[in-house]
């Protein structure tokens, strides 16, 4: 059987989640490695496949796909064998993840993502340090979370929506938070600490999915020591304002 | 048969994108208005049906959903006789329909509604204008309509990814971006002027759910000649950065 080709770069949240989604389930694929610290998901011979230049993509025979949550439901779909409480074929229950997914969009992914990126990333990726950027996405995700304590993690279940077994969903929002793994310890716990049911759930999320969820995260530890190492280099660190020239990345 | 409810105000576009097609198909619902110029999302009662105080939502039976995107979906899916083509069965063709739903979400939506909002709408809801704001999502809005020109509307098929008949992703996107109908002119072909294929996609899908179409669209004509009377009767107008203090709604 052709395999599924994979595109991804650990790095990225989405492509983690897809990733993990594969090995749980036993889906045979290609690990294609894109690595966005040296800008290869820009090349033409990626853009075939994603005109969009981001992460992660695959391919399936002759058919191409973009976008995380697209991904997941497509392989929850398309692959015999994969238990139910992934993506549930009850109609209104697989419409409650579509609505965790949708909410992740529009909400938890613009706080998470840009917070990581403009408060530690950026020098791994050339980039100067954004603190009022950071800031921002900091509100965002701060609100975030605790929509998901008080209404998506409400109920009995250890998962959304008050599941019982964890679902794509889960999965997905579970690598978006993982990301804060990159903070020093006082900041991820000013952030995360308030937060009981998302802890807790992060902690069954990963439960669920051993050995595959450290494995593919071991990435973000390796990364996070970079990240450390640079600051102790520039004395103060934490929270410069200016980075005088681009970093070059040494993932 | 007990109707479906569509929480809905039609000034917000994903509530259009509800309205419009269960009117097209013919699903009996019965439209429950929530006034978003008069806060009535943030009521308890409206709480109820959805914790996050947003439009649209629905109630079928005792199943509440909220989130546009999903509420498409499932309409498409839990009602009988709705043609193929609005979410096709078909999984590779489905899962193209969920990657542009999802790019709707982290791109075009993200331009288009603080673009209107901050340029135009903001004094119709008692806040002042924000040109700042404005000229940021501005760039997001106009980054987007080219990427849907020359991405997802490319092929021969008059929808998008080079469909014949309109999907539910059509129907999210057009309205979304039939919120610029609020621009004056010059703002508005500016904006869309130079993208053709998006023009003759507006057209395609506006024709192919008519009459209802313009119908549910009839509140933006109403509310631009408000938004046209404010700004003549403030003299300059158009991009005024301090509003004094917050106009009363007089929709």
């Amino acid at each position: 059987m052709l395999k599924v080709k994979v595109y991804a770069d650990r790095m990225s949240q989405p492509s983690r989640a897809v990733l993990i989604f594969c090995k749980v389930n036993g889906i045979e694929f290609d690990e294609i490695k894109v690595e966005i610290s040296k800008r290869q998901q820009l090349s033409p011979e990626f853009a075939a496949i994603n005109p969009f230049k981001k992460l992660p993509a695959i391919v399936d025979g002759r058919f191409k796909l973009f976008e995380s949550h697209a991904i997941l439901i497509y392989l929850a779909s398309a692959f015999p064998g994969i238990a139910d409480h992934w993506y549930p074929a009850d109609l209104s229950r697989r419409a409650r993840i579509h609505s965790v997914l949708d909410w992740h969009h529009l909400n938890l992914r613009h706080g998470a993502a840009p917070f990581v990126l403009h408060s530690v990333l950026a020098p791994v990726l050339g980039l100067p340090l954004n603190p009022k950027a950071a800031a921002e996405a900091e509100k965002i995700l701060i609100s975030s979370l605790l929509k998901l304590e008080n209404i998506w993690l409400k109920g009995n279940g250890r998962y959304l929506l008050g599941n019982l077994q964890p679902s794509i969903a889960d999965l997905s929002l579970v690598c978006e938070i993982m990301q804060l793994e990159l903070l020093d310890e006082k900041d991820r716990e000013r952030i995360l600490g308030p937060h009981k049911k998302v802890q807790e759930w992060i902690e069954s999320t990963r439960n669920a999915t051993r050995p595959h969820f450290d494995e593919v995260h071991k990435v973000l530890y390796k990364v996070k020591e970079i990240i450390q190492a640079k600051q102790s280099n520039q004395g103060d660190g934490v929270m410069q304002s200016k980075t005088k020239s681009p970093l070059p990345s040494k993932m």
